[in-house]
């Protein structure tokens, strides 16, 4: 007897992300079958070196703003600036439901509310272990450890089959107040059949096992057990929820009352007591206007400031710029964070200010075990592969050399090259019942956000103020009567960030001339065009200037005919 | 019997460092005895990162030119930038003579020819193990390991007693090419008396030993086997003569040639080479024209570039910009350094570049031993100590925080706390027979080069810089009838690295009529002066913008009166 022909699905899957990969952040992917759209979280990414006066770069969504009627919904990971925070910018071109677990939700309410919005964002809280229906997929969310409570990882059902989205992850065995990651759902899920594996790279490099977050409350407990006799400040990620508590939990065990200073800190702190994801007990939490009332041993601070931020509480700490907190040697102060790249030379102007205040203070360097990081190491990543057993694999949240050195990692465990994809922003993979493939791309790319201004700084603006941060500019200034050619007013030189200009007349004098020389040979034969003319004065000088200083100054003439 | 009275010694030892102290570069230590001065390195240090377009950072030694007949000589410990690269700029200033090792003398040699002087530099070859008399000093130049070869410390004999300046080293018990650190004349000093330790601190946050060079030997050999079928390029420090020597010899036995490409590493291996500090095989090396003579798996490429220097070999490698080297999936590339603080991203960005060419990249995070420090960790800090058992003791070399963790081993080997000078740049460490005090400051401070500019960019440049990188400029112009107060031209706007003006043509409109207003109110009334009237167009337009964009570009009013 001939089995039934179970029904084909002529439809295609299509899996594009518009940021988290060649780049750490900016994380957002875009799940397509047919003509419906789940998003994946819509984070923010940070500016590169060379985009100056940038405050922070967000994905372009102009795919999704085009197809706004197709998105069903936005399913967030975690509560992450570089998982949720474009949403504030993002949300005011699209409004699609967006769901997430209570703290990231709660995180991003706080965000919102320093926006307006035409469509008031439609929010909704899911909790680990439910699952969604959003259109032609439902989406699960499973519980996972990392270095924010009530972080998931999405198990999304397609008519092709499973997609797991492993959001940021570790496996912690013993996590602290939370429960560890579901590994028996996951595995459950590997053996119904995994179509796509979308893992996250961060730590692909690291061989081995992300220590427990557990580790770094034992390190707290000999720090403060070692400090009896001073203040004990700690600095760490405001988001790193899990931390705060176990420094709180320590305090408590050495009857110390807490203080938590900086903004972003006690925003954070503030909603994750309303939700019940920290706890303290009564009157361990006490306000910085009452920190004259303890001494200095009966006290932990915990601030912001990790990454050594211009104005944290702990920068302005170190710079005896705090108005309720002076720092001296009766102070320990502990950095449980580790220096995100780029971050390094920030962190280390506050450690070594520290030390000249007397501080003892603890750090990477000097300790280990002051911070764990919230990702995945090999052995961990390895296990996700192994359990969700995927069809396809594409490696994602990573620079291109974590997401290669995931895809070694896969080979290694015997998946098949022609079936792992390692994609770039915007790329499709297209998966349909015959196989997978990549196939065209969507828009993408970066848009940079400026004060107020989302998306008008572009490539030219950047290149000038890199331009000007280099060598300043001189602007050459002159009026002309336009009838007669004469000169009515200057050459006149103005010079920003070039060079001390008293210091510098003679050359500034052989370039006013060289200037008046130009123009006046404009007037007095005529056989060339004005903007010929500016040119000339800008190439003219600029050689000049290069050959005396070699420096190249940006050149502005502004010749005014009257 | 009494016994016979020693004579007295009247005069004052000055000791003050011109740099070192909290920085890590910029080395120069000024010994001063009565009328006699000796100074010890002449280093360069790098720009900070808000030191916008500046090359190079070199020590104030006006103290020096103001006292140049006082000076009997500098001598150098070694031939790194940090020690001897401020020299082509200070020889220009004053022409004491200098002494250095064979090798030191014959890098500063190379530096040298690229400038021109009025008094030829004078230079002194002086051997490890010999002494000199500079006025009442007698200098011994003492064997150490470092990462480059023929590094010394420095014993200055002074009429007050023994100082031991460490240079930068190392204690590396397996040497490669080179006798092992003379610990038996350095303990023997001690044994002698030493008045005053001046000792190095890169290194003293890190624990234990710093591993021999020999172990990267043997990481290298375990390369070359594992990828006998690839072509092998290793980025590192064109100094470490050692390093470069160790993989001549590697690829000698696996039967490879070698090419050294980049211009800096030519350099130094013509020098070391020439001056018997590097030894290949005749035919080992080949010239890289020739690199199509043989096949892939025949060659070894030593280049530069393990900084991440934009246009060095490597580099150009990496991004497809290499005349003669492509590279592909049949290239290792190994990065034998550490990356040096402020440099990660760069060199990330190169890794990640050859990890998209598929190259097998060898890097720290994937394979440990690929590098070693040439500086002393904790263990060979204190075996110094150990050994000279010093009276006083002078950390140098450092942050603040190299320096106060320094001082706190010193504490732990039982130094007197009132022994230890931590010292800062310009500060005067006086020594009698009496006792040792600080006393007053020399002049000192940061000379920045920009191109051919030494100096001529101070504070004023500095911070103009940082403003136009942030948010640009704005010139506004016009051209008034002086008597009449009739605008002639404009007001017109220019701006650079602010926004596109294309796409804020009405927030240009606005600013415009705003300074025709006020320029206007001036002339009508005339009830303010010039200056006034400029700065109120100034800062109008500065709170418009600001309130409109959250952005502050500078604005340069610039108003002709015709």
């Amino acid at each position: 007897m001939p089995r039934k022909k179970k029904t084909e699905v002529t439809g295609k899957l299509k899996i594009a992300m518009l940021g988290g990969l060649y780049e750490i952040g900016k994380n957002i992917a875009v799940i397509e079958y047919e003509n419906e759209i789940l998003v994946v979280d819509c984070g923010l990414g940070f500016p590169d070196d060379d985009m100056l006066g940038i405050d922070l770069v967000i994905p372009d969504v102009s795919y999704l703003v085009e197809n706004q009627g197709k998105i069903k919904g936005i399913v967030l990971t975690h509560g992450h600036e570089d998982h949720i925070g474009a949403l504030p910018y993002v949300l005011q071109q699209i409004s699609p439901p967006v769901y997430g677990t209570p703290l990231t939700i709660g995180i991003l309410e706080g965000k919102l509310e320093e926006h307006t919005y035409e469509i008031e964002p439609d929010l909704h809280v899911v909790r680990a272990g439910q699952k969604i229906k959003l259109g032609c997929f439902e989406v699960e969310f499973i519980n996972v450890n990392h270095s924010i409570p009530d972080a998931v990882c999405l198990a999304i059902k397609t008519p092709l089959g499973m997609i797991i989205h492993s959001g940021d992850f570790k496996i912690d065995l013993t996590p602290v107040d939370s429960p560890m990651i579901d590994l028996p759902r996951i595995g459950e899920l590997g053996n119904d059949g995994v179509l796509l594996l979308m893992c996250e790279s961060t730590n692909a490099e690291r061989p081995g096992y992300t220590p427990s977050e557990r580790l770094v409350g034992a390190s707290l407990d000999s720090i403060f057990f070692k400090n009896a006799d001073k203040r004990i400040s700690i600095a760490t990620f405001s988001s790193n929820v899990h931390r705060v508590q176990q420094i709180i939990n320590t305090s408590e065990k050495y009857g110390r009352k807490v203080i938590i200073n900086g903004r972003s800190m006690q925003n954070i702190v503030s909603v994750a007591t309303e939700l019940g994801y920290m706890h303290a007990a009564e009157g361990t939490l006490i306000d910085i206007t009452d920190i004259k009332k303890y001494n200095p041993e009966q006290l932990t601070i915990v601030c912001t400031g990790s990454q050594g931020e211009p104005m944290s509480s702990l920068y302005r700490m170190a710079f005896s710029d705090h108005s309720r907190i002076e720092l001296s040697n009766n102070d320990v102060v502990v950095i449980s964070a580790n220096a995100i790249p780029g971050n390094e030379k920030l962190v280390n102007n506050i450690i070594n200010e520290l030390f000249r205040k007397g501080v003892n203070v603890i750090y990477d360097a000097i300790v280990s075990d002051v911070h764990v990081s919230g990702h995945a190491c090999q052995e961990e990543l390895k296990t996700m592969h192994a359990l969700t057993k995927p069809k396809y694999f594409m490696p994602i949240h990573g620079e291109y050399k974590h997401l290669a050195t995931h895809r070694n990692l896969a080979l290694f465990l015997g998946e098949k090259p022609e079936n792992i994809f390692l994609s770039e922003t915007g790329r499709v993979l297209e998966i349909d019942s015959k196989g997978a493939r990549f196939n065209g791309t969507v828009p993408s790319g970066k848009v940079l956000v400026d004060g107020y201004g989302v998306g008008d700084v572009g490539s030219i603006v950047l290149r000038d103020r890199r331009h000007l941060s280099l060598d300043g500019i001189i602007v050459v200034t002159a009026a002309v009567d336009a009838s007669s050619g004469l000169l009515l007013s200057g050459p006149e030189l103005f010079s920003r960030g070039f060079v001390y200009v008293r210091e510098a007349e003679e050359m500034m004098d052989e370039l006013r001339d060289m200037a008046a020389g130009i123009i006046e040979e404009y007037y007095d034969h005529n056989d060339t065009d004005f903007t010929t003319m500016k040119n000339r004065i800008k190439d003219d000088t600029a050689k000049y200037i290069a050959q005396k200083t070699k420096r190249k100054p940006m050149i502005l003439p502004i010749i005014m005919e009257i």
